[in-house]
């Protein structure tokens, strides 16, 4: 056949199409005018024509390339033993601080994202208007959160959220920055005592980068109370509080000067202030800097950054009594890029380089969150506030270290869960290897056959070494007549021989044995 | 306070908007004009009456209404735990058969989905165009497949993928049918002999329902072959087969009368070929109707009709070996509305009436699928073909049989694992509290305990008795003294001394015998 429908050459097609249009026409007239029983022949002709120009279906050649959408990814077998591995870890920490799980839709009214992201709304997808409601993919778990609090009138909640958030933002993959990417997040709904929710917040990240065995890492702490003080004190308009906050927020990835610029030539700061913010800014340390800030002249006398000020001094004294305050730095820098957060503020960040695709790396903040007393207030017909604080946990991040990993070898993870294949030694076993899959995953074990009638021993005994299955039944006729099959070790090539009838028995206990010394290959 | 930014008085709100504006110029120019300290106090009464004009963030009244977008819901913890056990059993299964892991990104560029779902195309979700690629929200878990198996250049792969997908449907949420739902799809792609892993698809419905026990069901089998000859046999012309299977497939739930008449008049097939459709779609049964089909006159002439007959034939032997056949049912009448499906074709249907919402409702099929050996084939530049079967189990609905029963007290979940609760006895205990918490959180025990400072004894016993944790520890001051603490059993509240050191030691102990009975309330 010299034509194919996959051609891209304009000419071909057009020529194409105009004989499947004919050959259809054709078709649909000699059905319909002549009796089916007398046509028969001429209907096979016709459709094994039109099969040769491109199948039935007329369907379309492809014409675009064949990728994922801009800043995504599909992730294979591998990486999702990873990725289950990495979320398994992280709900088990949740749970041990007693969290309940929820979910909400992918998309949300656009209204109810509308004003919570401050200058990073223009990230926000959209869905297309197609008649009825106007829906935006969500940018983050916590603007549905309060949503969900509110409408469903939830004063107390302590919840985790694990699902994929969306932002267009421009992504640099190899860093583990997506468009669309994991968030985990864990939250404490409810009016309670300073600090005490906040302290555990900082604990669950804590165990949860500790568990996950990724590198050092120190957490960053401020308060919003101490950076609206801090402006204050500074001489920024009230205004300008929230903008100023987004700028000083690049000082993670973008030195001082170029910070400094921005605001004065963008954010309409005042130099002098601007001198006075980048003073600030350049603190941190631990109980020492809360000393000296609360006898700063001009902080102390702001009420807003004596409460951030008092707020970070009880939280660094919870600290100590969870045993983190070793991790945690005070640092009046961070300042977070969203608008919803009302008190203490915080971001873990890995302090050693990673190496990731041949790179040595900074990986940055890789979990981040705060105190948000208004969000929920927000959706309330009454006003009505529920106080939060969270942590949302930067998997994305946490995945490029550990692929890093895998790629390089330093770690391997097993995609399958498979304990025993069953294997045909000779030809025509296709249904006896059926009846013992049968009875092997009626009995619970994990087990695979060839699914060619006629599979070559060789390409068996390969596939089990493949896909590491520790164990192997072999169908042979001399052992069906005699009543036995035989076990197979994949690793040590032993066989044994077990009557027929106490195969699954045996099976179990070879199973069991090895799970105990951890020896299935699985994690 | 008189007035609320919340109010929904048009005129109000334009007066506060007003004062509000000209604060903030007062503010902005005040700030500017002078320098900081000497206006210190004039800023504190502005923002004093700022705050009371409505926060100082300027934060917009709620306008809309509070919901979810049409045809999606939230899960609550409840559901979630639900929604998260069944979705484990389903993957237990899945993983018996050998399955791996894989995930895909929500949306696709549009021409990925484009001619792969005939008349159902309309409702695909569409992303508004913001410049760069045009997306659209995946419509199943099929099409991202064969898009992933032909990116990466797959041509062998056993997979299950868990994962929303999206269609602008009309939603009948008490029955479970949402714009937003679940599949949980099972597929096998590579070059086999026939119906062998087809075959293991229903067995893995078959073993994911009796898991569920959610009543009885049967699993109806057809294939497209057979309906292609049906077709064709009939006098149906070519280029209407795929419009005619739309139509048939509404058998489900629509008489024959109207589906007749919607191939007359809507898709132009003439009344006598709908008559003969008609006798054939009224069959079913078991292999007796195999072999009647066989021998029809018109059937046995036409060679895809044939082919798919044969096909059932072999499917059938191999489900008696897989002891699934007392549930097939071999129907004429299924015929699956998706274009891609080119072999056999099933569905899996309760039997039995459930009560949903106080109504007996039939849920009606709950797990679908087929042979879709092209469609790999469509995405390929080069047309290389990978044969694949494949299940999707709609867990949705299998969701809503369960929150029926969770709603009508006939099951009921634990939403939380605590296993200790530390309480405090007397006031000003906090920090004891938290110093116990983490010891009990390093130890690996999932422990809580209350976030107010002095909370009252009652209410701490009275959480962990919603809450259904099982033990506490209590904290008071003479033991404290004397070196012990107390434990308390929720359920019988006997209370034990234990020496301070050992508490660790002891709760393990007590935790693992209550798992061990199966008492602790988790599932």
């Amino acid at each position: 056949m010299s034509h194919k429908l996959l051609t891209t050459c304009k000419n071909c097609e057009i020529m194409l199409q105009c004989r499947k249009s004919i050959l259809n026409r054709t078709l649909a007239r000699t059905l319909t005018t002549s009796t089916p029983l007398k046509i028969q022949d001429e209907v096979a002709k016709l459709l094994s024509l039109k099969a040769q120009l491109g199948g039935a279906d007329n369907v379309p050649a492809q014409k675009f390339i064949l990728k994922t959408p801009k800043g995504t990814r599909d992730y294979n077998p591998q990486q999702m033993t990873l990725r289950n591995n990495v979320l398994q870890q992280i709900i088990g920490v949740f749970k041990k601080h007693g969290a309940e799980c929820i979910d909400t839709p992918v998309f949300e009214l656009k209204d109810v994202l509308t004003g919570k992201y401050g200058e990073d709304s223009k990230l926000i997808y959209d869905l297309k208007d197609q008649g009825g409601e106007i829906l935006s993919l969500r940018y983050d778990l916590t603007v549905p959160l309060a949503r969900y609090l509110a409408m469903s009138k939830i004063s107390n909640l302590k919840r985790y959220h694990i699902a994929k958030v969306y932002r267009r933002d421009n992504p640099a993959m190899t860093r583990g920055r997506y468009r669309e990417f994991y968030q985990c997040d864990f939250d404490i709904a409810g009016q309670y005592d300073p600090m005490v929710a906040d302290a555990e917040c900082l604990k669950v990240v804590s165990e949860i980068l500790n568990s996950l065995n990724i590198g050092k890492y120190i957490l960053k702490v401020n308060h919003r109370r101490l950076l609206d003080g801090m402006f204050e004190a500074c001489g920024v308009p009230i205004d300008k509080f929230r903008t100023t906050c987004s700028t000083i927020d690049k000082l993670d990835k973008t030195p001082w000067e170029e910070v400094r610029k921005e605001m004065i030539n963008e954010k309409g700061i005042l130099p002098d202030a601007a001198d006075r913010i980048g003073e600030y800014v350049r603190l941190n340390g631990g109980t020492e800097l809360v000393e000296t800030l609360l006898k700063d002249e001009k902080l102390s006398k702001t009420k807003a950054a004596v409460e951030g000020i008092e707020g970070i001094k009880l939280l660094l004294q919870y600290c100590e009594l969870y045993g983190i305050k070793d991790r945690i730095l005070f640092d009046l820098s961070l300042a977070r890029g969203l608008d919803y957060y009302t008190g203490v503020i915080y971001e873990a960040v890995l302090t050693e380089p990673i190496k990731i695709s041949n790179e040595d790396q900074t990986v940055g903040s890789i979990a981040g969150g705060g105190r948000y007393d208004n969000l929920v207030g927000m959706f309330d017909s009454k006003n009505k506030q529920v106080p939060c604080v969270g942590v949302s946990i930067g998997v994305e991040r946490i995945f490029s270290v550990l692929e890093a990993k895998l790629a390089s070898g330093e770690m391997r993870v097993r995609t399958n869960e498979v304990e025993v294949f069953v294997i045909s030694a000779q030809k025509n076993f296709l249904e006896e290897r059926m009846k013992i899959c049968n009875e092997l995953w009626d009995a619970g074990i994990k087990t695979e056959h060839s699914y060619k009638k006629n599979p070559k021993m060789l390409n068996q005994l390969q596939y089990c070494e493949e896909n590491e299955i520790p164990l192997a039944v072999v169908l042979g006729e001399s052992e069906l007549k005699r009543g036995v099959v035989k076990i197979r070790s994949i690793t040590t090539r032993k066989e044994d021989e077990v009557p027929r009838d106490k195969l699954v028995q045996e099976l179990r206990a070879r199973i069991a044995s090895l799970n105990n010394c951890g020896m299935n290959g699985s994690l």
